[in-house]
């Protein structure tokens, strides 16, 4: 990346003075990111695995993979080593896995805030919110088009929950901006309304350089060189294709030592086999293609090996969410990511209903379920998901936020010290006795159970007489406590100012585009 | 027992002339219980499972059990080698695991049609519905005492329910009937409403006597001594007491050989340290001693251990479901009951919620999956539980029974033969192409994917123009259009005549009592 973008006076690289202001400003409680002390769940045996292995290098060497429009990546792939046809590439078996042995198994995200930086790969679990929905829905103005207003609301939301670790990217389409332009805003309210890491554009290269630009002015382009400080989502058209804007965007990222996550995105039926095993070799097949792509442009770049999948209603054609089709996938792909030594995404609070209520509940924590027992390092969609991903529903997000706690506490595995071991408890009490009162109880009652900030613990009663308020109206109420809550972590004012200047300057640049 | 049963004339032992009358009765489709495919999930390790075992050996020596008013179950222990001081039993170090040796592994409990036993046990889960309920509710009635009406109407749901493999016992108290005679009327309904197996009565010995001489009637004197056909919930008066009318109705079991399930009932925090290996220390403790005796009562008996367990919240007392450390516990018991080389009870469709919504979704879903990925042999509770088990819904039953059908697909694994390896289909659509009209995916469509009967896929505006109902609205309609279906299983008219006979004259034998 050239060192031209806009940045304010600092008095070092690495946005050192924005960062010691920061810390001048009142903290709300957040949580580091999980690391893992429990084991992962893994589905497929060492013989499955090998044959699955085996199978996607087959796929690799026999059908390729097609980089249409990019004759440069041709170029790329010619040169180390594989056979062009037209714009399919054929892979030699064992090139791609051999490829991908740069990237690293683990990365730092940097945030302008240094306590919110995440560790991604390993037995680390990143919560990322929502992705994508040109809809929003709430209790009150139900589902209708989402405008940047909404999306603001989003990254508030985000900053505010305390078991989000990131602030994700589009987390809805602000679709009263133009096209060419939104990127600018979405970018612009995750730096200023939020201090958590997010996720760059990837709609157009010239959004990804855009968004390298407007880092560049908050960390400053020094920092941004060294360091990593976007998770860039690109997906795979699959069966197989990668499409030249996608890879046009890995590559921006790629050259600047940004972070992307190469993520198939397959309805399984449609876009893979109808079978798991099936849908396996063809993820890995992409995956391994697209992140050795990657290595090919820089190698050592960091890189996610991602996993969307879903089922397809035989029915009525349309994706289906917390199946256990797709759980399968999840756990599979994540034994075959870690043989890769690669960091996983997948997973996240998707359903298919179309409202939050039980069907959502259901779907999502099948899926959140999943995640955290298949080693995903990367949890994309963790909050906010609604009806297949075409809404973002305000609340959702918060439901699903506060759920995001109790895989913070499956996580951390059992306490095993004497303290845990909670003899002197049992001792204490007897047969027959109660523990209320326990001097054990006392001195851990207030961290010993995980305990939720929005659903309803109350006696029917009490319940009853209050409302009778089911999930959705307790939620909602809770959107608008945090709302009333918010206040903006504090940012430079001269790099807020350099954020301005840049994104009026581009706006003013193009004429609007929409569509 | 006895063989002085009435029973009715049977061409031969074991039920033979009914069980061919059933065979031509029109069958529902019913799948056969889970056999696992899949690792469990073991979340702890080799030394934090022997600190485990070590302390609850402590606790059995040091602390000791409690058998108040049970003196002849004080001689049976003396008689094992135990120190008893009052009604205080200390088990020397290794006793109480050593009694459990005799216990089997696995069992078979018989239904009346063949087809429908369940073997408990080894890589088994067996599922059946909520147990124990005072009150119902539906979307039209709200929340009201259970009738004898609804009781029967939830053992049509549950004979309805495909996923479903057990018809379970006090599926909801009967409130209308007299305290001592509702059994009378429960059992009766599971026998000739269902076929599939049921539980008996465990509220006084003389119920279980009334479970075991019904049983005998049902299946022939003869079958029932050399078989099992009942499973019953004996719960351990945490902490560490065995109170004599549930010791009662398990040494009738025991004696008859029939199974019954040895279940500490904790809250943590209230009936057990509040931290996860402090109670998973007590679990073993009590089921230790508890599946001890039963083996002194009777060496073979069929015993299964299990663990009800809930957090407390700490702000409202109030039990609290789906929780993290509720899901620890429940991984952890299923690794020791391993161990012990004993089938195992836990999970559930638990909830707090007081609604269908999406707390209760949430809450289900985590506590469903831990059972499944823990090893869990025998669930109970697997559909109909509402507000911490205070309510059956018969909305959330058949939402859940719908749920466990996802259970059955995650359990299957994943298909590596060549078909499931699906090379063919991925080598004839190839990159850019898609699936749906591929030869492997119409040969694979029918069963690729579990489906659910409950939950919406319809497109939005489908389901908008159709009124934009939410789960417990479309439950609402399945409970109808179920009951609507209901068809009663055959029963040998003799068999009918003879449980009618055997209730009245124990109904009249009995004045009305209430609490």
């Amino acid at each position: 990346m050239p060192d031209t973008a806009e940045k304010p006076k600092r008095a070092r690289g690495g946005g050192g003075a924005a960062r010691r202001a920061e810390r001048l400003t009142p903290r709300l409680e957040a949580v580091k990111y999980i690391t893992r002390n429990i084991p992962n769940f893994e589905i497929l045996n060492e013989e499955a695995l090998e044959i699955i292995e085996t199978n996607a290098e087959t796929v690799l060497e026999e059908i390729g993979v097609s980089f249409p429009e990019n004759p440069a990546a041709l170029d790329l792939w010619r040169d180390a080593g594989a056979t062009i046809d037209g714009d399919r590439v054929h892979i030699p078996r064992g090139l791609a896995r051999n490829l991908c042995k740069t990237a690293p198994s683990s990365y730092v995200q940097h945030a302008r805030s240094p306590e919110r930086n995440v560790e991604i790969g390993g037995k680390n679990m990143v919560l990322a919110p929502v992705y994508g929905p040109p809809f929003v829905r709430d209790y009150v103005g139900g589902r209708r088009y989402a405008t940047i207003a909404d999306f603001r609301k989003f990254v508030k939301l985000g900053y505010m929950s305390k078991w989000l670790h990131h602030s994700g990217g589009t987390v809805c389409e602000p679709t009263d901006i133009a096209v060419n332009k939104r990127h600018l805003d979405m970018l612009y309210a995750h730096m200023s309304l939020s201090d958590k890491p997010y996720m760059g554009s990837v709609t157009e290269p010239v959004r990804a350089e855009d968004s390298v630009k407007m880092s560049e002015i908050l960390f400053g382009a020094d920092f941004v060189r060294d360091n990593t400080v976007m998770t860039s989502l690109i997906n795979v058209n699959s069966p197989l294709t990668f499409d030249n804007v996608m890879m046009g965007a890995l590559e921006v990222y790629a050259k600047a030592n940004q972070a992307c996550i190469l993520s198939p995105f397959i309805v399984g039926g449609a876009m893979s086999p109808v079978t798991v095993a099936g849908t396996l070799t063809q993820v890995l097949a992409e995956a391994l293609a697209g992140i050795a792509y990657s290595q090919l442009v820089r190698p050592g770049a960091p890189m996610i090996m991602g996993a969307f999948v879903t089922s397809i209603d035989m029915n009525s054609g349309a994706p289906t969410f917390g199946t256990p089709e797709a759980t399968k996938i999840l756990y599979g792909v994540g034994q075959l990511a870690r043989r890769l030594n690669l960091p996983y995404r997948s997973g996240g609070g998707l359903c298919g209903s179309k409202l939050p209520d039980a069907q959502a509940g259901y779907e999502t924590a099948h899926t959140l379920n999943a995640a955290l027992l298949g080693g995903v390092n990367f949890c994309l969609h963790a909050c906010g998901w609604l009806e297949g991903g075409l809404v973002a529903s305000f609340e959702k997000f918060v439901i699903d936020a506060d759920q995001l706690g109790i895989l913070h506490s499956i996580a951390a595995g059992v306490e095993m010290d004497e303290n845990g071991q909670a003899m002197d408890a049992i001792r204490e009490v007897g047969p027959g006795g109660h523990y209320l009162g326990a001097a054990h109880t006392h001195a851990n009652f207030k961290s010993a159970f995980w305990r939720s900030g929005i659903l309803d613990y109350r006696p029917f009663e009490t319940w009853e007489e209050s409302g009778a308020q089911n999930t959705m109206k307790l939620a909602a109420a809770k959107v608008d406590e945090m709302i009333a809550q918010y206040q903006q972590p504090q940012l430079d004012p001269a790099v807020d100012e350099a954020l301005r200047a840049y994104i009026t300057r581009r706006k003013d640049s193009e004429a609007d585009a929409f569509g």
